[in-house]
């Protein structure tokens, strides 16, 4: 066995569960009496995720925010989170995000676990559970032919607050970097209306690339209509970079959108490439987008 | 801010929600439609909980079984797993006693993450999700004056086989200490009987402890009373030692108990230490069992 991959594939053949989703989705989504919770955890790991000398509080609002953001993809609502915490240098700091983010989306802290890193570099986790608002929870899988291909927001903001920041320039907000939106309210406004829906964490390009291959569809995309936070030249940067955690979507013509979003292309029935960006095809995600480690 | 005690203290502040249980407790239970919930998360680091030179499968196993054990306290029935895994030198393994487990509990592995080191040595996360089976699910708090102290099981069986794994020993059974058995059926057939159950993870007297001080209560344990797996002059290490993942509960002493179970002592109104083995009261926990880093 070499690597990711080979774990994650060794590991679809025990999450037999219906409600594990194939691990192809962004949450687990499991019926427990009249309800249905949506469930994720996310790692996180010194050096490979974030940098020893950012700060604490930040990590702690993304390491939160990112798990709400998969949330946010099935419409979910949270009702809390676990954490599991590895002592470090500014615990006073971690612990300053940590409530910054728990206040702003009224999210409980339900329990965890602490433990001291033996020197290892440090590795955080965090489980975030939710419940569905919707009785069909949106997945990866049924993106329609005929439908629109939609995205909230802007793309490209935290790649520029991430060259800020490392760059040292000042007149550039860096927040969106720093402490990205989980877009909740939208994605429960969305949920009921949308045949497919997903988070972009990883680059617009590279997540299309794995909604279309999900739903064995093709997504074409104009370039052109995403909206971006970035200058023109950087246009094909903003679209392979991460971090932006905005909604990708897919949803009938007609269908009137309850939240700010922009249509960027169309599904249609896969003949070829799984990607059409204005009109190439692309069958290979590698350098699409940023792949987690 | 120093240490664990500190920032959990800290975080106490931040878990205000009662389905935290203040963090006092083996598993948050949270309300959800229905159901009540019952959520842990643990997490495991290399060189401090367990060593590099473990076989993977065991680690698989505990990693689940400690978790799952959490679980029993509560009288809770196992709906589903996540795994925050660290890619390492024989994922192989690892997922064979992860199968072993998961099958043997029927548990489904719903999702969770997989991450590469970066050349940290290894954290594992795990969060178990369970579903209360009594309309009270036990907490460590209400253990009633008056009542009994009991103990499913043996201890010091963990103990005698990690001494053996160490020291080589081959005639001694290791399969307790590196494959612990979570009690889920004593646990659920006891939820509605007791005042008060935890799981044994730290020792007896160290979890004993935590009880009386988590109900202010005195428990006065006999120590001639304990069922040892353990030869004689070990008693006092069987009953400090942890990892044995028994139960330990208070109840009436007219209760007709439906698994097997021994009384060890009893349940008396605060008067001075939380503690009084064999009629010594003891105040401070310090050396009374592992304390897990």
């Amino acid at each position: 066995m070499k690597g990711e991959a080979d774990f994650i594939a060794a590991l679809r053949a025990i999450a037999h569960h219906p409600a594990a989703r194939m691990l192809n989705d962004d949450a687990a989504v499991l019926a427990i009496g009249s309800e249905t919770l949506i469930l994720t955890h996310d790692m996180i790991v010194e050096g490979v995720h974030y940098l020893p000398d950012q700060d604490p509080a930040d990590i702690a609002w993304k390491l939160v925010a990112t798990n709400l953001s998969d949330l946010a993809a099935k419409g979910a609502k949270p009702v809390g989170v676990l954490l599991g915490y590895m002592l470090g240098e500014n615990d006073t700091r971690f612990l300053k995000g940590l409530r910054d983010i728990l206040n702003t989306y009224d999210v409980p802290l339900l329990g965890g676990d602490t433990v001291s890193s033996g020197g290892a570099s440090r590795t955080l986790g965090l489980t975030a559970i939710g419940t569905a608002t919707s009785t069909t929870v949106p997945s990866r899988t049924a993106a329609m032919p005929g439908h629109g291909l939609y995205v909230t927001g802007r793309l490209g903001a935290a790649m520029m607050g991430f060259e800020a920041l490392r760059n040292h320039i000042p007149n550039i907000d860096n927040t969106v970097y720093r402490r990205p939106i989980p877009r909740l309210t939208e994605g429960q406004a969305l949920a009921p209306l949308v045949s497919s829906m997903m988070d972009i964490s990883d680059g617009l390009l590279l997540d299309s690339w794995r909604l279309a291959t999900a739903s064995n569809v093709t997504l074409a995309i104009k370039s052109q209509c995403v909206p971006i936070a970035a200058p023109e030249e950087r246009r094909y940067d903003a679209l392979s970079w991460g971090d932006d955690y905005e909604l990708l979507f897919t949803a009938a013509s007609d269908t009137s959108l309850p939240v700010p979003a922009t249509r960027i292309g169309e599904v249609k029935e896969r003949n070829g490439a799984p990607l059409l960006l204005d009109s190439n095809p692309i069958s290979d995600p590698a350098g699409l987008g940023y792949t987690h480690n």
